[in-house]
C-alpha cells in the first residue's frame, strides 16, 4: 500500500489529497500541517475585514472527509531524507517527533507575506493579510484607528484598502510603480481603476515607496520620499515569496524565481518529491519563462497533477497565463497573459486596442460600462493579452480570454467567435468581439 | 463607383451596410426597409412589455449616420431581375415605384412570426412579439386583461410569459413538447427552469398544444387537449419562419429548411446577390446539417460576412453552435451546441453529466446555483453541447464552451482550462471545470 505525505493544507495540498485519493483508491495519504486548523480560505480574508463575510471564523473549516485521509494539524514537517524517503515531523502540542516513510511526497508549503526590511516594519498594528489570524487582529485593530495605510497596489493591496476604506477609515494606498495593479493592467486600465477607488474616497499614492514606520510602541506615522502620513493601521501587501525551508533543507532544488523548481510533471529533482502550489515555480506559456504564479486557481490545478502523479498517475501541468481577477466595489477587474510592460520585456512588440462599450443595450437600464483591452504580437495576430473591467461578466471573459490565448487564437479569430445576446443579460455586440475589431483596424 | 442594395434594415442588413461601408469605402450604398423607421431592437420587446424598458418607442430609433449610405424607409422591395441586376423598389407612402440597379445586393428581408392555422387564431387580442408596433398593441391590451395566455415556451415565450405576469396578468404557458426551451435545454435542465417560472406564479402547461382561440370579436378562452383557460389575451410564440417571399419571386434558390441557400461566402444562387440573417438558412457546425438560426447574434455574423463579400471582399460565415441565452426574473438561461435528443437525432450517442455549484464561495454571501451540464460524444469525448443555468456569468459561460466546441476541445482539455477566482466574483472551483471532471468520471 503506497504512502502519500502532502506537507501544507491549502489550495495546493488539499487538491493533491483529494485528486490522489481518486487516482489511488487504496493508498494512505497523510496531510501534515502546521496550522491549528485544517482548511482556511485566505482569499476570502479582505472581505471579513471588510464586513462582507460577517464572521472571520467562517473562513476556517475542519477537514473535509476523504476516506483513509490522516490530516495532522498543528504539525510542523522540519525534515526530509530523499534517500530513505522519510520525512520529520513534529507536533507542535507536545512536541513529539516522529519519522514518516513515504512513498511519494507532495510540498505544498505555500507562501509567505514578504515585509520590507524598512524601519518601523515591526511595530505593533503593522499587518499583513495572510492567514485568518492576521485578519482576526486587523479587525481587532479597527475600532482604534482612523487613518490606514496599505503598502502595495496589488489585488491584496486594492481588496484590503477598499476593506477598510468600508470599515469608516481614512485610507491611502502606497505603490511603488508608477500604476496600480500592475501585474495585471496597462496604466491606461490601471488608471481607470484608480479613479474608481478615488471616487470612493481611497488616497492613492503611486510611484512612492515607504522610507520608515514610525512610532512609539505601535506606528503612529509612516515616512514616503514626498510626505509623512499619519496611520493606525499598516497594511503591507507587497507579495509573497515561496514558503522554501523545508525543500532546502531537504536539497530540493529551487529555480531562479525561488520557488520549487519542477518538471512538467511537478516532480523535484528528488525522488518521488513533487511540488505545487506558492512554493512552486510556474511556467508562463507566453513569455516561455519561469515565473511565480501564487494563485489559488493556480495551486488547484498544480495540485491536481501533483497528486495525480504521486498516486501513480501521469498527468501534465503546462503552465500559466496569469489569469487574474479581483474586485473592489463591484467593478471586476480581471486580466490574463502579458501586460504591454511584461510583452516588451520578454521581446514582444505588442499592438492593443481598448474599447469601451456596454454591459447591456443601451436603451436597457443598469448597462454599464465594460472596457476591454487586448494584445496582440504583430507577426501573427495572435493574442498575448486581455484585460477587462466591468460590473458583471469580467472574470468569465477573461476566463474565455485565456482559452484564446491556449489556443493560439489570432484577433482575426476572436473577431468572429459566436457568443450569445438577450437584453437583460449582455449586448448583442460582445465587447471582446468588439475590441476584437477595433485590434483588426490598427493592424491595417 | 460599385452599387450596393440592401433590402432589410435589422441586424444583418444593419450590419452588412457598415461592414460594406468600411470594405469599400466609396461605394453607394442603398438600404430599402419596409418599416417606416429605420432601426428597431426587437429583443427588446418582451422587456418593455415587463416595464424593465420604461418606454417601448425607445426601441426605435433614427438610422446611425454612415456616410454615402441611403436608408429609404416605408420603401419595400417587390421584384429582383437577377440577370439585369436590378431591383424594383416601391415607396410605401406615395405608391411610386422605381427600378435601382445594384452590382451587389444583400437580402436581409427577416422572418415573421408564424401563427398555427387554428380556428380563432385572428380575433382581437391574439398577439405575436415581432415589431414594436405588437409591443405596444400589447402594452396597450394590458389594463384590460386578467388572464393571458402564451402559446410556445421557447425564449420568446418565456420572455412574454414573465412580463405579462411582471405587470400582474394571471399567466400560462403552454408547450406542445413534453419540456420548456425544448431547442436549447435538455428536460432535467428545462424542469429547473420550469420551477423557477411556476415559484413565481407562471402556470405551465407541457404537452398540450391550442386546438382552438375562443371569442366574440375578442379572445375571451383558449381549448387545448385538456382544458379550457379564460384569457383576455394570447401571445403567440410559435417560432419564426424566413422571409423569403422576395427571394421566391426572383428564383432566389431556398434550401430544405425554408431559408435562402447560401454558401459559406453568403452567396446565393444569384449571381452577386448575398443573404443574410433570419431569411437565410445557416449550417450547424455540430450535426453538419443546415439548420435555421434565427438569433440576432447570427444575424450579425452573416451581416458581417454578406457586407465584407457585397463590397468585394472574401469573408466566410461557416456555421453556428447556436448559442443562446435568455433570461426571467434574474435567472440566465444559456445553451450552447446541441441538446440530447439533437445529438441522438443527429446519430450521436451523448454522453452527459450535470452539476450543481455556486457562484461564489459557501461562506460568501450572495452565493447563488450554478447549473451546468456538458454533453461530449462517446468516442473522442469532443464537447458537444453545454447548458447553464444561474444568477450570473452564465452567457458568458456558454460563450466559453462555443469556443471550446469550435476548437474540438475534449472533456479532458476542459477540466484542465485556466480561470481566475476572487470571492466576490466567482468560485475557485470553475463551474464548467467541475462539470467537465465530473463527465470524465462518467466516461472511465
Amino acid at each position: 500500500m503506497r504512502h502519500i505525505v502532502i506537507v501544507g493544507f491549502e489550495s495546493a495540498g488539499l487538491t493533491a489529497a483529494s485528486t490522489a485519493r481518486m487516482v489511488d483508491r487504496k493508498a494512505k495519504i497523510t496531510v501534515i500541517e502546521r496550522r491549528p486548523y485544517a482548511i482556511s480560505h485566505p482569499c476570502g480574508i479582505p472581505f471579513a475585514i471588510g464586513g462582507e463575510v460577517a464572521d472571520i471564523q467562517k473562513l476556517i473549516e475542519p477537514a473535509p472527509r476523504l476516506p483513509n485521509v490522516e490530516v495532522r494539524t498543528a504539525t510542523e514537517a522540519t525534515a526530509i531524507d530523499t534517500k530513505k524517503q522519510t520525512i520529520e515531523i513534529s507536533d507542535l502540542k507536545v512536541g513529539k517527533r516522529e519519522e514518516l516513510k513515504y512513498d511519494a511526497l507532495v510540498l505544498a508549503t505555500g507562501s509567505y507575506a514578504f515585509k520590507p526590511p524598512i524601519p518601523g516594519i515591526d511595530l505593533k498594528n503593522v499587518y499583513v493579510v495572510k492567514t485568518v489570524e492576521d485578519g482576526q487582529a486587523i479587525i481587532n485593530a479597527l475600532s482604534k484607528a482612523k487613518n490606514a495605510i496599505v503598502v502595495g497596489a496589488g489585488t491584496i493591496g486594492i481588496e484590503a484598502a477598499a476593506a477598510l476604506q468600508k470599515r469608516g477609515l481614512n485610507v491611502s494606498l502606497v505603490e511603488m510603480l508608477p500604476s496600480i495593479l500592475p501585474g495585471m493592467l496597462d496604466p491606461d486600465m490601471a488608471d481607470s481603476v484608480a479613479e474608481h477607488l478615488r471616487d470612493k474616497g481611497i488616497h492613492i499614492f503611486r510611484g512612492q515607496s515607504l522610507k520608515e514606520i514610525r512610532g512609539q510602541e505601535q506606528v503612529s506615522s509612516v515616512v514616503m520620499e514626498e510626505q509623512k502620513l499619519p496611520a493606525e493601521i499598516v497594511i503591507v501587501a507587497v507579495g509573497v515569496k515561496p514558503e522554501v525551508r523545508l525543500a532546502k533543507v531537504a536539497g530540493v532544488e529551487l529555480g531562479k524565481t525561488g520557488g520549487i523548481k519542477v518538471n512538467e510533471h511537478l516532480r523535484t529533482n528528488a525522488p518521488n518529491v513533487y511540488a505545487a502550489g506558492d512554493c512552486t515555480e510556474s511556467f508562463c506559456l507566453i513569455t516561455k519563462r519561469p515565473v511565480l504564479s501564487q494563485l489559488a486557481t493556480t495551486a488547484i490545478r498544480m495540485g491536481k497533477v501533483a497528486g495525480a502523479n504521486a498516486a501513480g498517475g501521469d498527468a501534465v501541468y503546462s503552465g500559466t497565463f496569469n489569469t487574474v481577477v479581483t474586485c473592489a466595489y463591484g467593478l471586476e477587474i480581471a486580466s490574463t497573459g502579458v501586460t504591454t510592460y511584461a510583452a516588451r520585456q520578454a521581446g514582444f512588440a505588442p499592438v492593443s486596442a481598448r474599447v469601451r462599450t456596454l454591459s447591456k443595450p443601451h436603451y436597457y437600464p443598469s448597462a454599464e460600462p465594460i472596457i476591454v483591452k487586448l494584445l496582440v504580437e504583430p507577426r501573427e495576430h495572435k493574442l498575448i493579452g486581455g484585460q477587462v473591467l466591468g460590473t458583471e461578466g469580467a472574470a468569465e471573459r477573461a476566463n474565455l480570454l485565456a482559452l484564446a490565448i491556449q489556443k493560439g487564437m489570432t484577433a482575426e479569430e476572436l473577431a468572429r467567435i459566436e457568443y450569445c445576446y438577450a437584453p437583460p443579460v449582455c449586448d448583442c455586440m460582445e465587447p471582446l468581439v468588439v475590441a476584437a475589431e477595433a485590434l483588426l483596424r490598427k493592424l491595417k
